[in-house]
């Protein structure tokens, strides 16, 4: 897929209007190079504020979750939680609502009879790929005949929201065992062990970790000795999938992308192995406890935003970056220079 | 001075209530915590918004930066900030009107001529204790009485926001030198040596990096041969000994602060000197890149917010830390529990 380049006038333009505020040279941090990348992804200097956030989130249950049991919870909460989101009672709800931000849910391949959610929102179903996915372990995460439907799904909701307006997007996740399929890809994509990469996700203990690491290894060996070129397929899973051809299609049309946990930087992993070039389009929003997130995120030299030791998923921690994200245009925007307020520069 | 715990029992029906929240246990990770903080210091559970935020810079300039050179930029530059504070070009102005902030401006111990900023604010000088401070490495920074005076001045400031209904207190400072004199109380009060405490704050260059930790050495030096107690009025600073007293003050009203930058962890530091207590009331907003700030947080265990590699000062490090204040509170009152959900809890 084409993906195009953010605009590098319209960067350098923010760096250079940096060092005429009345701040010391660098003083911003973070805030100051944010507000470049801001820039870029608009095309325009100066910037303009991100007023149509919304958070996708892709729901589906993992194979592992039930052959393996590498969950702290039953697979019949990630259905549960569905309604949850669509209540307004989980907390990407209520951080979404904080940070005027929509929430859309999308059941790609969760693992319960049809129909349950249709009652409160008709669209959420219509287009699952399949039911769960296969035990990565052992088998194939989808066929190939799914994985290319879930990408294009993936593809039509970043259609969806920028059609109708959305100038910033957020990937979420819900799925019981979607670490351990987030562990894998990353751990295969990174050349990283099971042992570096698997975490606690929703909080096992001892003994569900030893056996959720086993699991990882094993679906990392499965890749490796298959020398898969397509991860995402063979270890991944048809939300991780969908989720990969959301961010490929945003970056196709120049929408930038806030990154949340283990599971959007397994999916953000698995869209720059196609396209490179998709990476410019996106900050990460959060660090996660879940090991594989730094690891991830440091393949692809991206920096986290915030890290308050969240492992939530949902699309909690890239919201909570949304301020971070507006502090740094207002403040391109809105400080005066040395020259305007009279203040001496060094 | 007597200063009031926060309130237990609130904190723990919080930390409690986040247990039945349908998430993973612990998976809000520094919110939850967060939460709890917000609950002890308002004395109830649920919390409430805080809807009036205020912050208060002290200005005032320090007299290594003209005897010793320490800082990037001239001492003019304090007064010149005054009136980019008024004006609302500064980068607090900025952060402030972002998160319905107030910010009120108060002179200490500007080094300029008395009136510079009566035509904005007749307010802004009309206490100050004195021009500049003496220059730390080889004089006293203030007399016993202004030290007294710069105390009461700070509690006047807590008093006056807290009696017009504001909810959150951010200490901000402004001062050329200010970095030089927070290095030296910082490094004498956590026994570090001036290699540890000493920065670049406004970004000096190497030659001055080294005379400015010759002096932050000499300035720890006095304070240790005295064996001082008041080392705030010794190696300290007019505007910082306001701080001090403004933090004191505010935690005795049962008034929660948010800390800033290097400045505000000197002035906390010294506050717990005198208050031990006072701690309690205080979060710390973010990590500056001013290596004494690492240092001063640790030794009152308190851990920052955010970390953007910040180093301005004014109270923009804490502004930023208000949305995830914010953040906490909402998820607290506003997710829904695995019961009301109808969640499966593990």
């Amino acid at each position: 897929m084409s993906i195009p380049e953010p605009d590098a006038h319209a960067y350098q333009l923010a760096l250079q209007h940096q060092l005429k505020l009345t701040k010391p040279t660098g003083a911003l941090g973070r805030l100051e190079e944010l507000s470049a990348w801001v820039c870029g992804v608009q095309g325009t200097f100066p910037p303009t504020l991100f007023s149509h956030p919304a958070v996708a989130i892709f729901a589906g249950d993992h194979g592992v979750a039930r052959t393996a049991g590498t969950s702290a919870y039953p697979p019949e909460v990630t259905a549960q939680m569905v309604l949850n989101f669509l209540a307004g009672g989980a907390a990407v709800n209520v951080l979404a609502r904080q940070m005027g931000a929509v929430v859309r849910v999308i059941d790609v391949s969760v693992d319960c009879d049809p129909g349950y959610a249709d009652a409160i929102d008709p669209s959420v179903a219509t287009q699952r790929i399949r039911r769960g996915s296969g035990s990565i372990d052992r088998e194939d995460a989808m066929s190939e005949y799914e994985y290319e439907r879930a990408l294009d799904l993936g593809r039509e909701v970043a259609d969806a929201l920028i059609d109708e307006g959305r100038d910033l997007l957020i990937p979420g996740d819900m799925g019981i065992g979607n670490t351990t399929s987030a562990a894998a890809l990353i751990g295969y994509l990174t050349d990283s062990s099971a042992h570096d990469v698997t975490g606690r996700g929703t909080g096992v203990d001892d003994d569900t970790l030893a056996r959720k690491t086993m699991t990882v290894q094993s679906a990392i060996d499965r890749a490796r000795t298959t020398g898969a070129t397509d991860a995402l397929r063979i270890i991944g899973a048809p939300d991780i999938a969908a989720m990969s051809g959301f961010l490929e299609q945003a970056a196709s049309r120049r929408t930038p992308v806030v990154l949340d946990g283990v599971v959007s930087c397994a999916a953000a992993l698995a869209t720059v192995t196609r396209s490179p070039k998709a990476r410019q389009w996106w900050t990460a929003g959060h660090l996660s406890t879940e090991p594989a997130t730094a690891i991830a995120l440091r393949s692809m030299d991206l920096a986290p935003l915030i890290d308050l030791h969240l492992r939530l998923g949902e699309g909690t921690g890239a919201l909570l970056a949304l301020p971070v994200i507006e502090a740094a245009i207002l403040t391109l925007n809105e400080m005066a220079t040395f020259t305007s307020a009279g203040v001496t520069d060094r």
